[in-house]
């Protein structure tokens, strides 16, 4: 039987994790994609592989970029990560951690290779409830970015591929995620969700995505494997 | 007088250096983004380099990335090159030079500069005429682009820049953009077409690019200023 594929963007985070082992759970063969784009830290290209590895995807590719000299973001510029934002915060600014245009390129390499595999499904771990405030992981986005995506390829053009862009989590609390992937034996120890880790790789536990994925755990009942510092 | 801001995609070829003298000619301070994506040669890049400087653009940004692992396009794999093929395959053919989703990340990236630049204006020389054959290049995909790209970013949802992608060249012949280059002040000399040049950077005067640049300077009655093989 020849499985369906599908190419499923990859951090090594929860979220991305936990939809792979979604797309997985519905019989697709699974082609990961991770980017390396001048991260301050290794450790989420470093869990996206171990996480590709125990999944058992047909191919992990990386994809080496560059959005430094672009600017405009915590993540890859000199800005320092904020700590300790309020939940309300966290759900109604645009944090400065938004690097510019991010899913849009990613998705972008996920439709690109999409085509070659001749995959028509491309989930992303985008999610509208922690993540409020980027534009870019909300349903309409989505459905903008699909809308565009069957006008831009050869397969769409022709009617040999009818894309779909999948966000199994968009309206997901993160405790539902992890409880939903633990139901799907996903080993959360083998993410990293940290945006400042230490220099061995360990999760500081104090920024966003750290008290995120704490909260998470704590309100999902679910002992977190997480080692922070 | 603060001058509005564009972001010009840049080949160094025809196309993309006609728009970004459009683009100057508007009055925009200009932006040229290219890419470096394991293309076989270096010789577009020095072309966008030195088109950039002669056009006296703001800033010229070259974006290191990797299209390779993906595969798909005799530009970046080991395919040969197509050869005299007919203006009519041209035309009807989706041909094997076409490189999956590659518009759709060149605008993406394009997407995040503008934004960190706050410029509305998103430059690129795409063409319904010569280019028919590549999805990417209708106008259906433009606009479909431009609509994501408004729900895509913070300044798009915030209601503090509108993005416009603009096609100047969308339905004008190879001789008409010649032409109007030529109006402009262009020094066609400085750009480079060639899909597959000597190691020495010469243009082989056989690929389809060569041909229809060969044919546009004799139909535009412009001398073409090309060193040819």
């Amino acid at each position: 039987m020849i499985r369906q594929k599908a190419v499923v963007l990859s951090s090594g985070g929860i979220d991305s994790t936990t939809v792979m082992a979604i797309a997985k759970h519905e019989g697709f063969e699974i082609y990961s994609l991770s980017f390396f784009y001048g991260q301050r830290h290794a450790s989420e290209l470093n869990a996206a592989k171990s996480v590709a590895a125990a999944l058992g995807v047909a191919k992990h590719l990386v994809i080496r970029t560059d959005f430094q000299p672009i600017g405009g973001s915590a993540l890859t510029d000199d800005i320092a990560v904020p700590k300790h934002r309020s939940k309300e915060n966290m759900a109604e600014e645009i944090p400065v951690t938004y690097v510019p245009a991010r899913n849009t390129i990613f998705l972008s390499y996920a439709l690109g290779y999409a085509e070659v595999l001749r995959a028509s499904d491309i989930f992303i771990g985008v999610n509208a409830i922690d993540y409020s405030g980027y534009p870019d992981c909300r349903p309409e986005y989505i459905e903008a970015f699909e809308r565009m995506a069957n006008l831009a390829t050869k397969a769409g053009v022709e009617g040999i591929i009818k894309t779909k862009i999948r966000t199994p989590l968009l309206y997901m609390t993160k405790a539902e995620i992890i409880r939903k992937g633990t139901e799907l034996g996903v080993d959360y120890s083998l993410t990293h969700s940290c945006y400042d880790p230490s220099p061995e790789g360990l999760a500081c536990g104090q920024c966003d995505s750290c008290i995120l994925r704490k909260k998470g755990f704590k309100e999902a009942n679910i002992q977190d494997p997480t080692e922070y510092i």
